[in-house]
């Protein structure tokens, strides 16, 4: 398979298919919209969950995990939860599959039908809140804190790699409180830390803010997002954390006694982020030569390719290179040798830029006289002839540099892509030719941005946490306005 | 809900389950044998999780992730698999719900029937195959060593938490190989793997072996087991390891260009743990004041509890713990200091008693003034008062002890329990009156394998590893038979 790429000014769309593949992230499988992750790709996966697994634990919480199936009589019991989920569900309907009369082929066994039919969740709130019912009585069992690692299935009609998948891994944070104020607090803290899982550990900027009603989960009296610009000037909704409000404790019935010894219903929170980061990831920094990673998630951080002709040469570079693996993993920096002969260096330089291993050190036999390598950047595609001596600490704030630096890329590029509108022929045309945020005053209400919607296909994406007053008059109705609010198509 | 157990030796069934539900590990939930797994028993499959991917990983393996659902007719195409698994799946029919015409409830969208039906993952085998196809083209692809952690169903119709569950967590690894010896190689490999983690941590003997044909995994050419022996004389398959030769490569067309140019046939293998693990982790150790935890596997190593009459006494023990702790910390133990003011120190003692936490320091204010504390031992609900001087050295020497201790103590429960027979009555007598395993010749045939089924219940549980050559008459047929196997009831 070639590893050259369709260019992102070509065709942006295919560009992320082809690279998502060929990089070996994932493929789609033989079953209609879900994806296979290969090794490589969930090795990124694996770090994604580790640092927001270990930022979850350090908030207080705990994991567990709830029934796969959901009887479908849970999903009735809240009334707006069902109308935004119920509709694109894998449902189980029988238990068994028996052999046909013919003795050929396998078929449902039709007297194994279910009483009640149940849904592979599409989110556990309606399974776990079931179990909250028996696990809080009292003040002392408040707060409860607890996040899953889970798979879930929502039957997508269009899927795209990562992006939208009808099975996709996530981690869904379900939280019970004994007041509104602790469940706000808690829901604002999770997008806090979705923000700084985005920035430092992704190196992707995001906005955080509120999302409008129209965008809101299904059940939730607030939604707080955080949203990322992908490279085309589309918004990507990368992380999300609900205000449940009492919605899913009265449904459920769970209440607890108050130190006085009342019976009050408790206050919910619920947060998630999913494989899609691994999409979001991949469109906010790769370029035409394929991925860019972050240090931080890179499985490898630093690969080493002999440049050699004789097996001699080889072996001599075998040996020194050695010696510079140890000092690097004395560092911690993670570091693959690839002294395969099968393949030239050439192809190996392909490969590893392909795959965005962030620092790449080449070595040949003028090196071992002159006691260099040569250190190439993926980032900036740089090289620079370096001394070995301090090679591993060289390495090491060279990492942190590409860190910084891919952050401050895409800071840039995102910033370039907020525009603030004041009418709505300019709404039109920015959307249209520019792409990106667009910053617009807005009446507020639902069928305002409907219609918007309907006109241009840009959705409110959220409105900022740090939004300042300010006087104005909605893009579209013209009617009064007290903020701006951050408009975008989205994928 | 009051903590006592019920006693082992009164019903040896209901201690476990009282047992797994009151020192929060699991419980049923509202799904018929699906279980909810609770945070502290969540905590501990963590931590199997962590070491079990980590020994994976340091044989050369990798995780990657394949979907949830799988197409009926893949089920078809490895004729012995088929058999062995299609009875007790849970089928996906549909796609949608929809709200009913009344308006009242919501029922399944007949217009959204599948074309094929889809069937949750009860193994995956196939549909990792299936992927294969695509992977493997050369010599170069192989070994391929990939590893899946997931969810998988099974209809079972008799369910016990943890032991045999509709859903439950594991572990799948699926390796392909270009010849039959490295395969093979690889499947012992990984049964080996098994009983490493088994004895070192879960502190759990085990026997390795071969199982007979009977008890073959679908599709395997061979089943290398790893068996347990619980407290009650009954056998569990902790884990098992399978060489599937040429099956599954047949099945989906998976073939490799050797060195020579010619396709061939890949080799296979597959092998998995699951939460069964926890199971018999509890049925190992646990005593009639609730579980006992190797501390190698405990999220909680060492709990401190402060002993007071009045607040000023607490407040010097709080400083005076810090202290501890820190020592404690530095020697990478994981301690939990409850000096919650709501619950007394015997309701602390009976709950971190019931919970399995291997050392328990009790220190009040006589202590203070003696530089002491008392230190007690789960394992042995012994108790001595120590030096706080060097508690942090004794405290770890002793979880090393513990840790021990119980492999120990259940490595001579084991032993006792394995009993050579020389005539059918004393097989019957054996297994009714003593239990455990017995060791006995078989002549090799399925038939006689499954007329001593009938008859005691027991079942071959494997031909051990280490089995010795040795003349002899099959036990129920008088046939002759070269090698004992090993005979139980088993969970």
């Amino acid at each position: 398979m070639s590893k050259k790429l369709t260019k992102r000014s070509e065709d942006y769309s295919k560009w992320y298919n082809e690279l998502v593949v060929k990089a070996n992230l994932a493929e789609n499988s033989g079953v209609r919209g879900m994806m296979v992750i290969k090794p490589y790709g969930y090795a990124i996966w694996e770090k994604m969950q580790a640092e927001l697994d270990k930022m979850f634990k350090e908030t207080g919480h705990e994991n567990a995990y709830f029934p796969l199936l959901i009887p479908k009589s849970y999903f009735s019991k809240e009334a707006s939860h069902v109308d935004g989920f119920a509709k694109e569900c894998a449902v189980v309907t029988h238990y068994r599959l028996k052999t046909s009369e013919d003795g050929k082929e396998i078929v449902v066994d039709e007297s194994a039908k279910l009483e009640e039919e149940l849904i592979i969740r599409p989110t556990s709130e309606t399974i776990i809140w079931d179990s909250y019912r028996k696990w809080i009585q009292s003040y002392r069992d408040l707060p409860l804190l607890i996040n899953q690692w889970a798979n879930v299935v929502r039957w997508e009609m269009r899927t795209r790699l990562f992006l939208r998948t009808a099975e996709f891994l996530w981690q869904e944070g379900h939280t019970a409180h004994a007041t509104r104020e602790e469940a706000v607090e808690e829901a604002k803290k999770m997008q806090g830390v979705y923000a700084n899982f985005a920035e430092n550990f992704m190196a992707m900027p995001v906005i955080k803010g509120e999302k409008s009603e129209n965008e809101r989960f299904a059940g939730a009296l607030n939604t707080y997002t955080i949203e990322a610009l992908m490279q085309d000037g589309k918004a990507l909704q990368a992380g999300t954390s609900h205000f449940l409000g009492q919605n899913f404790a009265k449904a459920f019935d769970v209440k607890y006694a108050t130190k006085e010894g009342k019976q009050e219903y408790v206050w919910a929170t619920s947060w998630g982020v999913s494989t899609r980061l691994m999409g979001a990831l991949v469109m906010t920094h790769s370029d035409d030569y394929g991925l860019v990673l972050p240090p931080k998630l890179a499985p490898i951080q630093l690969v080493i390719v002999p440049i050699h002709r004789t097996d001699e040469q080889l072996e001599e570079i075998n040996k020194k290179v050695e010696e510079i693996t140890i000092a690097l993993r004395k560092k911690d920096i993670l570091v693959k040798y690839d002294n395969r002969t099968t393949h030239k260096p050439g192809w190996k330089f392909a490969e590893y830029e392909l795959k965005g291993v962030p620092l790449r050190i080449a070595i040949g036999p003028r090196d071992l006289e002159n006691n260099t390598v040569e250190l190439a950047r993926r980032d900036t595609l740089t090289k620079e002839t370096v001394s070995i001596d301090n090679i591993a600490k060289k390495s090491k704030n060279l990492l942190e540099e590409i860190q910084n630096n891919i952050f401050k890329k895409a800071l840039d590029f995102r910033d370039e892509l907020i525009t603030e509108v004041n009418d709505f022929e300019e709404f039109k045309e920015v959307l249209e030719n520019k792409g990106g945020f667009v910053s617009a005053h807005w009446d507020g209400t639902s069928e305002t941005e409907d219609q918007i919607k309907k006109l241009t296909k840009a959705t409110i994406r959220c409105i900022p946490l740090d939004v300042k007053e300010e006087e104005g008059v909605c893009v579209l109705t013209k009617e009064k306005s007290s903020k701006r609010v951050l408009f975008a198509k989205a994928y």
